[in-house]
């Protein structure tokens, strides 16, 4: 068994912004897959946002278990028509792995439904997660806390629903504190937001935050088959139901219709 | 105080079938506004799809506290742009109350991306829902179940998330049950789903049901000031760090500058 | 209408150690009361451990809304009894409020099913209680951030289980963080714990958690009449069913017998 | 690795009533202990009542992965040192699955903090117990629905907390329904309560129900280290601070000195 893991990036400040490119001179996503294939369960390759269908075909999609997702400065850049893709099939099972600016990414906020602002600020400030439970896979080989000496503050109230799990809880230097972990359930697919990873640090090339990013993509595969038809909503004709029955009263659909969506 | 309610329907069978006809004269936006209007807290209009913009333009959606839904034929006809507009004000604090076949709504599938897909059959069968927690302000005077004699069956699974409370679970006589009532948070504002009202069936009519819907619209009420900048995720400037601080490090952004989304 | 509350206070330290008596002349608990009673919606008593049945017998707990709780140093010497009956008052509907050094009381560990422990650091260090949901009902008249300029620290992880709703989230001078106000459902009863209140330092007479101790007593309150036989398990007569049935199979109890318990 | 896993009977029934034994001659533990062995990677055995210790002695639950529990006759006769002991553990990290009137038994109340009550009828009726997840670890292998032919009834409303997953969703042929399958996490556990198995109808020896329990063993199965200080609340001393701090304002405990508890 392999997780089939894809890291997607923008990949745009790495090519325009001379400071984020010495950070990560092959791209964040780069850095990330290299991270994760340590880890000789996951089976791990890259996408991008200027690849055709930024590199998220239908076919590639489908056999897709985990996506991470790096974002921050073309959000609005992503096609819709790949949104609705990617929403799909994590309602239909593929983990979804949320990177720090995804926060606003259009995919983040269809799964939530809330705006998933926040508040923010770049100063190089030290961030501490603290681990807030630590018998939960993803903090498994993480000690009490991860520090992090330079890092972008992202501040509460943080606009997302009340999580299935808070993981994490950050605390920063300036006085902020920020719940950076956090899990959630949307149909068949498991999605965990994860707050560090401001583009001009080295955070990701940290051992600690590279652990918790082999962690979750292992919480985040569902094993289970494809839920294909979990968008379908099919008619149980009477005579399949379980119960015997018998029509009663007026009905606007004939037999054998669809519903109306 | 009063709360000022809007109970909107895309009112197109009520015009079209001659069995809703007869169940609905005046449409059911109407038949439920009047049960509301039987609660003096409640200030209660109607709107419907035919109607500019929906009958929901900013102005008004302003100055609503809480928006029932009911849909079936005509989701795909409702505009983009208003479902954004309700999404921004349910996030801002405006309750959310969707009945039925609003399952399948734009505004519902927005605010809990998921499909929102179950199981259907119109048998006029008998339907249950079983008070989950008396205790709750939306089950007051309901007895152990409210009693549907004849029902649109909706069955497991229904693909939402985990809700906040589960306040009502239905029992259909062709052997299949539904999660009935449901409570969610999404920013400020609080979801109620309500199951039950089948257009071909004088659910509304019934007396229980139309205390549900009082007591929803009372619950679902957020006395708070609006949130209105709920989306938006401002910059703290180093200056207004409640810890005194002083920038370290490479930065991306310039000092001022708007963040990306 | 009134809100019936009761706030109960170990009442130790306040006679036995002189600098908790500066800050407290006259207990705790009556500058809680004192506090609530500016709230006209507010109906305040209180109680202490030394009194018979330490201030809680039956028929005052019957009469009870709201339930406060302050202990610390004598969380072994509450009667179980008289914790038996806590409990069962919570699950038929009465509120209850867990202050601070609260979290090792038996009630609040009986209630949640966890250790409830945390971390701790007596120092008089700097908090501030950010405000996760600033619509929410406990949090309204409040500003961002809760500024405590001496408190003890409080640090996850928390073992409680994950909250309803995370309402406060702390940062300590120290480097700590802290989920600080919290929210439950258990039974018909509503509960929160809001963790400032260390006894050396002058944390209950600053307005702004005067604010947070009214606004959660009007939370907690459950205007449902209370759930008296919430622990009852009847039995359901096959001549009561809804569903006309017939005995079938092997039965272990006879007709009328009451359950195992 | 293996899980190691206990069965937990009361096994009262067994010897004391003819229809009982006749369903299960060896005892409803020995019949589940054998559906389990037939996962290789469960390690089973069984504890019984009337053993020392009823089978559970520290050294052995220091060793359990994970604990099933059946009890209904005699919930009284468990001795609360050994509840204590379960419920430390649980905490700890190991798996608990609560078996059908196991929802009255001490550990189970003593976890969830509410009465576990609910209704009740042994007509032998028709149960179907649907999956609300079939994506869910536990729903895997099996169809859209579990049938029993004769089932004791269990009725909403179960005084339970709001889950963290509803699994599965009974319909009962009486016109009840009943959450039959629910998800909790505590402390390190995770808990399971899985209603089906009235002990006069063979509903163990049923395949489907069989997957689900050994579905089951594998999901509360937490493979990371036992958390042994789980409920001890250690003094983080001001030299061990992560950030720079200096004793300010009174104090209470002495340096070093143990919280209270």
């Amino acid at each position: 068994m392999s997780i089939r893991t894809v890291v997607w990036n923008e990949f745009v400040h790495e090519q325009e912004n001379a400071v984020v490119q010495s950070v990560y001179p092959d791209g964040i996503h780069n850095t990330i897959a290299a991270a994760l294939a340590n880890d000789e369960t996951i089976s791990v390759s890259t996408a991008t946002l200027d690849q055709p269908e930024h590199g998220l075909p239908q076919s590639r999609l489908d056999e897709t278990d985990v996506l991470l997702w790096w974002g921050h400065k073309a959000h609005g850049a992503v096609s819709d028509e790949i949104v609705d893709r990617v929403q799909q099939r994590v309602n239909e099972g593929m983990g979804l792995i949320i990177l720090h600016s995804g926060h606003f990414s259009k995919i983040f906020k269809r799964m939530m439904g809330t705006p998933c602002s926040l508040r923010w600020r770049e100063a190089g400030e030290r961030e501490r997660l603290w681990v807030i439970n630590p018998s939960h896979p993803i903090t498994q080989g993480i000690e009490k806390a991860i520090e992090i000496p330079n890092s972008e503050m992202y501040g509460e109230p943080f606009l997302v629903p009340e999580p299935l799990e808070t993981v994490f809880v950050s605390w920063f230097e300036g006085g902020e504190v920020f719940r950076s972990g956090l899990t959630y359930q949307r149909g068949a697919g498991r999605i965990f937001y994860f707050e560090p990873g401001h583009e001009t640090y080295p955070i990701y090339h940290q051992p600690d935050i590279q652990t918790v990013l082999r962690n979750a993509v292992r919480w985040a595969y569902n094993p289970a088959a494809p839920w294909k038809d979990v968008a379908k909503a099919p008619n149980v004709p009477i005579s399949e139901a379980r119960e015997k029955l018998e029509k009663k009263g007026p009905s606007l659909h004939k037999a054998g219709e669809a519903g109306y969506r």
